[in-house]
């Protein structure tokens, strides 16, 4: 069961009657409901009525119902309005679009329009490329989606996706002053994205694909990267496969272990796991076994021999040296890493107490792991999940504002494996050797250094320039 | 020759010798080269030497380069930096996308991302029109364009073509609160450009055409109009329509003379003498005649008759009742009204003359009109053009923020003709008759009333409501 949170956060307005006990009764009614008063404003008061605000956390919507029927069953309590704290702050939209420059009169109008703008139209005209000194292609990236695998919710469309693409643009303002525009796609064809991506390109010097259902995400990447002038990454791919390198290479440091020495299993070939894969091997790994639904993939697995789904096929190449068979209990028999982004509840805490000694465990499936992290700690030297409420919380958000900061600082036209193999790096640096421990293998996302050194990684990779310390 | 505009001018930072005189040198240097000082601050100075930033405005890039060679030639003088304020001011772009929420630490991540967003998706996807509520589509519009007929420039392309639609969303912002967004397209096929708009759709609450050539501009607005659920305002043509139906409104005020009574000649039948001619008919104009580069359009004229061009065909048998036949000249003789949206210079003073008394004409050709302002009014009694330089401009701006602000404010999923006339009547009441005469009869882009009451007229017009007073 989750734990109450302020994502399910309500605010109440009620009156309450003026006995002394009244609070403590209302208080208690919440308790005993399993919610989490984080509040209390008393906006009025009487002599025998106060007019009180409540704000609290609960689990989800009908829990949040359940503890606003506990208070109205305290004696004298009258419910008035009941805001949820998540709705509020997404009423209009979580972004704005405003000018840069002041537009008082009529002489500010000549400057930024008509007739002065004439000039600065014709002088990118002459010379496209100064495009990136004189529009906002120079600090705009395009945050594109079909809405077709959105977080944990799946195919949910182009306008329901738009709250998490705002939220994301969002980030990328708030951590690397980047200025990010949601493009929700009304369509989920393959050429129908590639070509509207490619017809929008013009105004962006990066587009950050997002939420995209495999394997269309891999061709609709992988032609927009041929196609495409301007860097492109599939933040569900190679962000995470960065964040998750970032976080193996320090947790690989607390138990004292190299890469390329340990075994790793893997749940999961999907869009991330494929990518995870492709980054880990690029790092150095060489002993890696990678699961799906149907078990360990090897070369002999009928849906992998047909040769008819070229992913399997290529994680069957570059994997499994051993020829491994089995199950995903037996991938992980002696295995030093567990690599999780599948599906909820695979393995118990016995499981886990098959592995080496010295054991690193990342159970990323959200909102629920493949195993509980309380039971895999009980036995893995290193626990970490995608959810905030554990310590190591693997999260994309540590990477990508970083990333494209760096790749517009470049000007970069592509997105290399030497810039996803830097970012990696400047991640796991920003944790210093003497703060490392078991419970912190990654920075906070609020981490002030983050990602300045995440873009200045990324900008010297993207310029082919060595390496910094 | 135009004279000095702020949307040429310079800085320049020079070094003057400590001579009394030299302040005046300098400044009667730039006066006879054609420029005019605008500012003069000293930044520094010591016994012998001053340093001073001169700002001036030039009539363009080469006269700016003439005046900088005429203060050098100053004794004394050594010139530095020379700042170019309208590339100043467009470094880096005018727009920039910022969150509207706070994101300070876990719990606002939580709210406006994961895990919050989610159920907000949820609802969304659960009843879509909930999307007006909770995202930025309630109040964000696309400018989109394919950059073939910029400005006056032409065909500058996609790329070159951003400056002005930021500046165009920019406006967006300061006169009508409203998110705009550039969406500049790599390419001119008109069923790829429909095709785009359809897919990025989602996003937006109404789309504002801009800058596409004739005749596409007209397939690409009608077939958006059909196919979208969202407004969509080609503002080369209804905004324009609508601010000289405001205008000849007034100026018609002006000189006492009825819409429906007067002759009408028009020089230009491309995107925007198309769209007057339509809104003029529907406001109760009856006699209005129109000419094009082969002269006054009528039904036995070779390129209507075979009936090739849908467009001349419609306008033949709109207008020209007394079946005129010849060239602009013949239209205006004893005309009440000139509604020029062609090319520049092609009729004289004494063209004008020909009118009939108390004529009003509009020259609309920027940035040179089709008869030098000065010259017609020595005939016509109220006289117009587009540019800012003269009385009674003729401006979009007067009219596209408050028009989507009303479409915006209604849900409105159309731009109807009751819309434009509402809209239009809205800008010319906004000029109170006690202040109306020939030299106003259009307000000021910064007139404090004129956007709230276009988007008023036009939210009651959009829902079908009565108009007001």
């Amino acid at each position: 069961m989750t734990s109450p949170s302020i994502s399910s956060s309500l605010t109440v307005r009620l009156e309450l009657p003026g006995r002394p006990t009244a609070v403590s009764e209302l208080s208690g009614a919440v308790e005993r409901a399993g919610g989490l008063v984080t509040a209390l404003d008393i906006t009025s008061s009487s002599n025998d009525r106060m007019q009180v605000d409540v704000t609290l956390n609960a689990r989800d919507t009908d829990h949040g119902d359940q503890i606003v029927d506990a208070m109205r069953s305290v004696e004298g309590v009258v419910i008035g309005k009941v805001s949820d704290r998540t709705f509020l702050v997404h009423l209009g939209g979580k972004l704005e679009v405003k000018p840069k420059v002041p537009i008082r009169n009529r002489d500010d109008l000549s400057l930024i329009y008509t007739p002065g703008v004439a000039r600065v139209c014709m002088a990118i005209a002459e010379k496209p490329s100064d495009a990136r000194n004189l529009t906002i292609k120079r600090n705009t990236v395009a945050v594109l989606t079909d809405g077709s695998a959105v977080l944990g919710l799946g195919d949910i469309g182009p306008l329901a996706a738009l709250p998490v693409m705002e939220g994301k643009a969002a980030l990328f303002k708030r951590f690397a002053d980047i200025d990010a525009f949601p493009i929700c796609l009304d369509t989920y064809d393959t050429e129908e994205i590639i070509r509207t991506a490619k017809a929008i390109a013009p105004v962006f010097a990066g587009i950050n694909l997002e939420d995209i259902s495999a394997p269309r995400c891999f061709e609709i990447e992988e032609r927009l990267r041929d196609e495409l002038d301007i860097p492109v990454f599939h933040d569900d791919q190679h962000g995470t496969a960065i964040v998750v390198l970032a976080a193996l290479r320090n947790a690989l440091r607390v138990v004292g272990k190299e890469l390329e020495g340990v075994r790793i299993a893997m749940s999961g070939a999907g869009a991330a796991g494929t990518a995870i894969l492709k980054l880990l091997i690029k790092a150095g790994a060489r002993d890696v076994v990678v699961t799906d639904i149907n078990g360990v993939i090897h070369r002999e697995r009928p849906d992998v021999s047909t040769g008819s789904n070229p992913h399997l096929q290529w994680i069957a190449e570059h994997t499994n040296e051993r020829g491994l068979q089995g199950n995903l209990k037996d991938a992980i028999r002696g295995a030093d890493v567990l690599i999780g982004v599948s599906a909820p509840n695979l393995l118990t805490g016995d499981d886990i107490a098959t592995m080496a000694e010295g054991s690193i465990v990342f159970a990323l499936a959200n909102p629920v792991p493949e195993v509980d992290p309380a039971a895999a700690a009980q036995h893995a030297a290193v626990v970490a999940t995608g959810r905030s409420d554990f310590a190591n919380q693997i999260n994309n958000v540590l990477v990508f504002p970083g990333v494209f900061r760096g790749l517009l600082d470049a000007h970069a036209d592509e997105v290399s494996d030497e810039v996803l193999l830097a970012a990696a790096k400047a991640v796991s640096d920003t944790v210093p050797r003497e703060e490392l421990n078991a419970a912190y293998i990654i920075p906070s996302v609020f981490h002030p250094n983050l990602s300045a050194s995440v873009a200045e990684a990324v900008e010297a990779a993207a310029k082919g320039e060595p390496a910094g310390s």
